[in-house]
């Protein structure tokens, strides 16, 4: 027991030579995170179909609830009366919320064209490159205003609004509201998305200031700047000089940039406070930001391609329903020591998967989460031994077959 | 660990005054089952969500699949090689099979107008009791050809195969095959239906003595003869003479007359062995069939209902997606000492269901499972301590408000 509260802390234990990367821990009043590190999505409060328990035995250090859903259902004065998101689930260990902007951006103006965090070309018409109408959220210089996918009723966030909500929820790790844009938005589009954002960061520090008098909460600020150079370096350089605890690095990216995109970003940032890259989590992707210094990664990916079956497997992803693995006695992966694998054969998940039985997406999710979070500790083990780059090599050598 | 094999077996410990109620104990090569009690229903070797490890968490003992689920998937060769069904999904404790009698029947002429194990009245055209067109099953007297509603096509189950397919999924305690007759049946009908039960009885236990040299599975007959005192007292007594390891009570019954349908049938079948009530698992069912002597119950009902977010208490079940339960902290019942009551309330449970989440239905379906095996715990110590009339009269005051 703690007899009083730790307050936010990052100290670096191993860098990579030559590198941007390290190792390092968290402390948050919850315990610690030794990272790089993956952040479990628990979207709406709930790692969907898995129970706070199975999360600590598949070694899960930290959840991130979206601010987005939780402001919906069940609202963040509900949740703020449970005792916070991590009192509510049952969770006791450390938390994150993101700022809400991601899921109100993609409604509206960035996202019009099943855009998502990832784009790989530049081939759509001007009409979906930013330019478009803005049917389900509008811009101004003090916020935005979204239209609920619920129930068609308008919401309005700003960065104050943000961090009010995000207070309730009353997670360790907090964002900063920020403008989240399309990776087909034009350069003039971002930089003024980007300079907005910066003003949103400043309002977001100074509303947080007055709410967390204590510093329960770290906050991060949330570096923009979509696939441009100049903006990125920019927006790490604004955001360097303001007093956040860590910095988030947001937006979207081309899938082969993303390394290189980190690197800009992660040179000028003050490498003292720890770097979370949002929404990625993607093997090939998590080594090249590794590698140029990112801490903390979170992603739905591994849960929800699990739900449908896609379960990962050091030389690849396989479909469980696929018929081969009907009369195939075998765990998911040999050696494996999650639950999933120690206790329950391919064919028994592939029964599962085909009959559409909730227990297949829990065991699915619990082998795939366990996959990541030991990535994540064979990386850290890799940066402190100095066996990194081989491992990189090994890893996506077999994975990427 | 057991060195050699325990056989079946069952051992009264206490009865009822005057009632033909009464506790035990079953012995089964996996272990035993303290009796009455409520066995959970797994049909596609899994309940819903749920892990074994949850399952012996809440007490369960014993845990029984669908012969007609398995069949379809995986199938009963895929279920044999993995070492039978509770290997496959990794339980160790006892555990039964249907005869896939009744999902077969109820495709057919028996069940064409919504009726399911219970029906409440008579008030059906002749048509649809029990004498319209056989749609999807055709009753012969080698067994039953049906239509799978999955792919339209032709399968048949006779005695011997509901047998051979019963012994590759491996349980502990499997049911000869029975026709199970629609409760709107007339006399006539439910005569024929019950003497051919009785002659694919003797079929059954001719074909489980050829495949089961060691005695690993008990094999129990089923008592049918719908709401005819009669018939189900003629039923009783042919199956009495046969060497059935226990019995079970097969068929629909009106509502209210369970516990009379109940006596007439145990008052005939020899007291040493085990009486299973097919597919019966509300409360006020539950005490009118154990006074009137059964000991095993399984029924789908807490976990199907759970999935929807109706919830039992001792007051009566609850609507856990209602209005009222939004900001209610309480767990779902004080003084509860289920996993979801001693760690989550009634207001993140409400949540989750109303944003249909995965651990809503995991997490009710926990503690609708423990309420019913509660329940039976109780209904055994009652026995015991010769407080059983005042127990069910309390419990059953307090709940049916």
């Amino acid at each position: 027991m703690m007899t009083s509260m730790q307050h936010f802390h990052f100290s670096i234990q191993k860098r990579l030579d030559g590198k941007l990367g390290r190792t390092g821990v968290i402390t948050t009043p919850h315990g610690t995170i030794e990272t790089p590190s993956f952040v479990v999505v628990g979207t709406k409060a709930t790692v969907k179909g898995i129970t706070p328990e199975m999360l600590k035995d598949m070694g899960a250090q930290v959840v991130l609830a979206n601010t987005y859903h939780l402001y919906f259902s069940p609202g963040e004065d509900i949740v703020e009366r449970a005792g916070g998101f991590a009192e509510m689930m049952n969770w006791d260990g450390p938390t994150m919320t993101d700022s809400g902007g991601f899921q109100v951006f993609s409604l509206g103006e960035a996202f019009g064209s099943g855009v998502s965090k990832i784009a790989s070309g530049e081939d759509k018409p001007a009409s979906e490159r930013g330019l478009r109408a803005k049917k389900f959220a509008r811009i101004d210089e003090d916020g935005v205003s979204f239209k609920s996918q619920r129930d068609g009723s308008w919401h309005r966030f700003t960065p104050e609004r943000s961090m009010e909500i995000q207070w309730k929820l009353g997670a360790d790790m907090i964002f900063a509201f920020d403008e989240c844009t399309s990776p087909l938005a034009p350069y003039e589009y971002q930089k003024e998305a980007m300079e907005r954002t910066h003003r949103w960061a400043e309002r977001s520090l100074m509303r947080h200031e007055e709410l967390d008098r204590e510093k329960k909460q770290a906050l991060f600020g949330v570096v923009q700047g979509g696939r441009f150079q100049d903006l990125r370096e920019e927006s790490a350089r604004v955001l360097s000089a303001m007093p956040f605890d860590g910095f988030g690095i947001g937006g979207s990216f081309n899938k082969e940039d993303i390394g290189t995109a980190v690197a800009w970003v992660n040179a000028i940032l003050p490498e003292e406070k720890p770097r979370h890259l949002l929404g990625i989590g993607e093997p090939i992707d998590i080594f090249g930001a590794v590698e140029n210094g990112v801490d903390l990664f979170d992603c739905v990916s591994p849960t929800r391609v699990a739900r449908h079956g896609r379960l990962y497997t050091h030389d690849g992803p396989i479909q469980i329903r696929n018929a081969r693995f009907r009369e195939d006695f075998r765990p998911i992966e040999e050696g494996c020591g999650c639950y999933t694998c120690q206790n329950y054969t391919r064919a028994y998940l592939s029964h599962l998967h085909r009959e559409n039985e909730m227990l297949g997406k829990v065991l699915g999710s619990i082998h795939n989460l366990f996959f990541l979070i030991k990535l994540f500790e064979n990386i850290r083990n890799s940066i402190e031994d100095g066996t990194f780059s081989h491992f990189r090599d090994e890893f996506i050598a077999r994975y990427y077959v």
